[in-house]
């Protein structure tokens, strides 16, 4: 009989019979293991716990302690779905795409039929299928078959049809097997049902076939699993918390912005509630960088190609760049990905001296990606974009001054939005790939010590990501996550070597010389109006602090003939001391009112009735607080003038 | 002998014998007509007053009282100016492209060889042999020739024989002798060179051969020519007083703006000045807005291309229009031509009721217009320009009261800005020619009416002209003038009823029914910022009110070391006081200083010195004055807050 030779990863080598199995291993190393096996692994492919090893080599148990098993348990969930789904009669001749596991869950793609598909109603029932067939505890197997064989056994379905035929001629062609139930499958599976038994379906959503939309759309099934019942709880509770904050909700319920496509994907249209909030943010950040000593200009959204030739983004970039238009005269005119290259004109408009160093640019640059539809979402990721951009034209020793006084005028900034959860990030180039980088190790040496040392210096927590860099030089970014958990960065600050070479920038130095070469920093505070005001949307969770809140008082009269006036006298001295004030005249009871402004988040609801116009005071409700304050109108207004003023920093963030 | 049979414009007939010339017949009536007769016009076309009248029918006589004799006065001059070069030893052999006539003048291209062009310092000699040759009093005659003697006769000027080869085979051949000097020419011309007796050259530029960037560069001379010598003086005096004005002059005087190819034919930038100019216009008229009741947004650059398609841009706007981009997936994105439908798609985005109208959006939008660069000027011509554009949404029986609240924020505006020197213009459709309009006599006859109604209830002069409406409706255009003369449209208010119906606009009424039809007014104040500034930069010479001046206050210390901290003192506190103040740190004499402050046009100079630092004072001098006034701190911030407050409205503006 000859004999399997399994490594395992402690370098250990032992030997089995053939016909060994992976639980067979475990069971002989001890029976505890054998219970928490999900699956084995040789030489890098996963085998199911009870398909035979057919090879010597690198060997290693996948236990449910290895976070990599929970995507096998999701995979292996998917299945449970689709097998659930075809003992249920109405979804008996159910076609399949392909069902993976993703982050935080997984998914099966199905098609029953146009009025037939799967809905959220079905949910209970499949489910409760699922959880029969778990406790079946159907072994899970791994089997090689022909293309023939395939061919046959998935004859009905003609997704999976195509899936085989498109596999190339060589390829080995598996299934895996539960029971009466056959997926087309590489493996990486739980042993058997009996494993998959805390899951919850989420939600059902249409998505074309292979994601291509000139294809059939299909019913694409989420769903999440644990290994414990309290996580799949938590996982649900997240996922509603997210949704919560998901600025998309948010933004059409507080009607704040929309996208469609009759306007044109990825172009949301800002209604006056959101263009409030952005042009509240972007006075703000003008003023301070003004008050900081930038510069702001406007250049043009359209720019000669040449520029975009000079800077190389037309050779590293064009992908994402639109078609150039011909002008008909030799000229090619490009909407432009980036605002660099203009700022680079204003600084290279006249001859320059030390003296006018360093050189703060600073605009509301609208630039735009050519994204395809796929990749476009709400305000945070979009095709046209305002960046608060920023360029700074500095001596080569003043670098990481300049750098400190970027990131102090920064951090201030996100103190005024109360943004405190958020990490450093120092971005430095690939050491393994250097050829992909501006070519000046001494630059990328010197420039990334100058980073650590300023942020040393300053005593900020930060981590260090190789790799990271920009193509012209290291830089730091800061680091949020999203209502949905992915990671963005807020803000950067990128060192730049390589730009004014191209564009040979000088400057007259202090020598009288004029052939200095300044280092550019490009940095951007608040990112774009788009994507900041979707981060803040859900940081805030759409009550926004009173200095930025599209409406920022409510007022409602008790009785709209008798109190009608003196609301009317408040909201005009309010509007007069520059606060948005609204005056209710809907003819609704006084408790739907008060909380309809409550539902729509407004900082503070006045309400005024007999006793108000009297004595010439306020009834005053804050935003999230049950009680109600009586107040002179004079100590509202002062009240309301300071919130503003302050940022609303003293209250709480809402959490 | 044959007879030549005239008929004069009264009707009257008159036989002459054949041979006879125009200034015969001018003879035959009167010495006096004969005298002041410039040129005739046989069936239409010039004939020189020497020139033997070859045909019969309609004749008449220009005489130098008709304003077209003017246009052949300055043809004639360019001709003058042509001959008295080459009979300059040093331009001997000087090149000719074309000389015509133009608005107030004429001009000539020429071409003497790569460094030695004619050039402004010559202007006095040529001057001097253009009266020579006038002294001469050369006749002036007509001749037609044959192809090839042009050929012949031009072969020394490439320019011409291009002209000539251009020429339709079938195209008659003329030339004009003045003496030695031969012109290729159509006729339109004075009987001598005696008659171009007051003229001036004013100025010389590079003009591309034929207006062709690819053809080699010329230079155009310039002249102007009256039949009175005070009407040169006074022409040369109005071009004096519209360079000073020219807002491309001021712009690079004041480092408002610029131009360059390098970033894109008609894509200003706008510098920190200008910048600050165009964002407190932003600014005011958003807040002016806001207090008025309309709703800001903020709406994509680029759109779906069907938007104007429905809109009807597409079918009757296109050659204006940036080409379409092809996204990949069946949508085309356009470079908006116009804003209204996208506020068309903010107000479509939900269902609407007669409670929320009028309902007034506005933003500072921006456009794209494919213009040829040929027409590009400055910051008034321009590819991308910026909106101040707002679109109310009424029902049809409050289109009267909307339209007047509208003018009335109009006048208000004007009123801040100084604008006096504007006329109403009453635009409607031409009566002759209704088939240009959109179909709907009713509407257009009684929208008409509205409109001046309004403007008569308003007690508001105003012209009416016809053929001046939209394709859409009537409109209400204020018209000024520019610095150089040209009339241009500073706001405009139109009435549109077929963009309701395009987009299928639907609100419901009083009566609950939700098929009402709205009226749309498209109404822009202060037009475009591109526009506008050029405008407010001719209007007021550069010397910018102080609430819009990018720099209001200039800070001398007489000794920096002495008083340069309380200069700095006093700067920190105007700009804590949200003014914009700089200190001088120039090293440089006083005087020159302060004179550098008023060439800048900046609207205080503060001096500085021991008496002001022991006293806290500031010594003001204000923009245009001689005088300086010494005044404590706190009074001069008063001063200037009220000055900033009040639009500088009480000081007269600049003349």
């Amino acid at each position: 009989m000859a004999e399997i030779s399994l490594t395992f990863p402690d370098g250990a080598i032992k030997n089995f019979d053939e016909g060994i199995k992976p639980i067979g291993v475990a069971e002989s190393i001890s029976k505890s293991l054998a219970k928490k096996s999900v699956s084995g692994k040789i030489n890098g492919s996963y085998i199911g716990m009870n398909d035979v090893i057919t090879e010597s080599g690198d060997f290693q148990l996948i236990t449910t302690s290895d976070s990599e098993a929970l995507d096998l348990l999701r995979h292996s969930a998917s299945h449970l779905l689709a097998q659930a789904l075809k003992r249920i009669p109405k979804f008996a001749n159910i076609h399949f795409g392909v069902g993976p596991f993703i982050e935080n869950g997984f998914y099966y793609d199905t098609d029953n039929g146009a009025g037939n598909q799967v809905s959220i109603e079905d949910f209970p029932e499949i489910e409760a299928m699922m959880h029969k067939i778990v406790k079946e505890d159907l072994p899970i197997l791994s089997r090689e078959i022909t293309r023939d064989e395939a061919l046959e056994m998935f004859a009905d379905d003609p997704y999976k049809v195509e899936l085989v035929n498109d596999l190339p001629a060589d390829e080995k062609i598996t299934i895996a097997v539960q029971g009466d139930h056959i997926e087309l499958d590489k493996g990486g599976l739980v042993p058997s049902t009996g494993w998959i038994k805390h899951f919850k379906l989420t939600s059902v959503a249409g998505a074309y076939w292979r994601g291509n939309s000139s294809n059939p759309m299909m019913q694409r099934v989420y769903g999440t699993a644990f290994w414990k019942a309290a996580d799949v709880e938590a996982e649900i509770a997240r996922r509603e918390e997210a949704k919560e904050r998901d600025h998309r909700v948010i933004g059409r319920d507080l009607d704040l912005f929309f996208t469609s496509q009759e306007v044109g994907s990825g172009l949301p249209v800002w209604l006056p509630n959101g263009a409030t909030i952005r042009r509240q943010v972007e006075r703000y950040i003008t003023d301070k960088e003004l008050s900081n000593g930038y510069q702001h200009v406007y250049t043009p959204v359209l720019s000669n190609l040449n520029l975009y030739k000079t800077s190389g983004h037309w050779d590293h970039y064009r992908e994402d760049m639109f078609p150039p238009m011909d002008m008909g005269d030799g000229e090619f005119l490009e909407l432009r990905p980036m605002n660099c290259p203009s700022h680079i004109m204003v600084f290279n408009h006249k001859p320059r001296s030390y003296r006018e160093l360093p050189m703060r640019i600073a605009e509301l640059g609208m630039m735009h990606r050519y994204e395809k539809s796929g990749a476009l979402t709400g305000l945070s990721r979009v095709r046209e974009m305002t960046l608060n951009d920023g360029h700074t034209f500095v001596e080569p020793e003043k670098l990481e001054e300049e750098f400190k006084s970027i990131l102090t005028m920064m951090m201030g900034v996100y103190r005024d939005f109360n943004i405190k959860d958020y990490r450093f990030r120092l971005s430095y180039r690939d050491p393994k790939n250097t050829e992909k980088y501006f070519d000046d190790d001494e630059m990328w040496e010197k420039s990334q010590k100058q980073l650590k040392t300023a942020m040393d210096d300053l005593g900020l927590d930060y981590f260090e990501a190789e790799g990271e860099a920009a193509f012209y030089g290291p830089k730091l970014d800061v680091q949020t996550k999203t209502a949905l958990g992915n990671e963005e960065t807020l803000s950067t600050i990128q060192l730049d070597f390589l730009l004014p070479e191209r564009f040979d920038l000088k400057y007259i130095g202090r020598d009288g010389l004029d052939n200095h070469r300044p280092v550019m920093l490009h940095r951007g505070i608040v990112g774009t109006m788009e994507r900041f005001t979707a981060y803040l949307i859900e940081m805030y969770k759409g009550a926004f602090p009173t200095w930025l809140s599209p409406l920022q008082v409510q007022i409602i009269p008790v009785n709209l003939g008798a109190h009608g006036d003196y609301a009317k006298t408040v909201q005009q001295k309010l509007q007069d001391a520059g606060l948005r004030a609204n005056v209710e005249t809907k003819d609704a009871k006084m408790g739907y009112l008060i909380r309809e402004a409550q539902t729509n988040k407004i900082p503070y609801t006045l309400v005024l009735g007999d006793s108000e116009v009297d004595t010439d005071t306020v009834t005053v409700r804050k935003y999230g607080e049950a009680k109600t304050v009586t107040m002179s109108f004079n100590e509202f207004q002062n009240l309301i003038l300071s919130d503003v003023a302050n940022y609303s920093r003293e209250s709480e963030p809402a959490k």
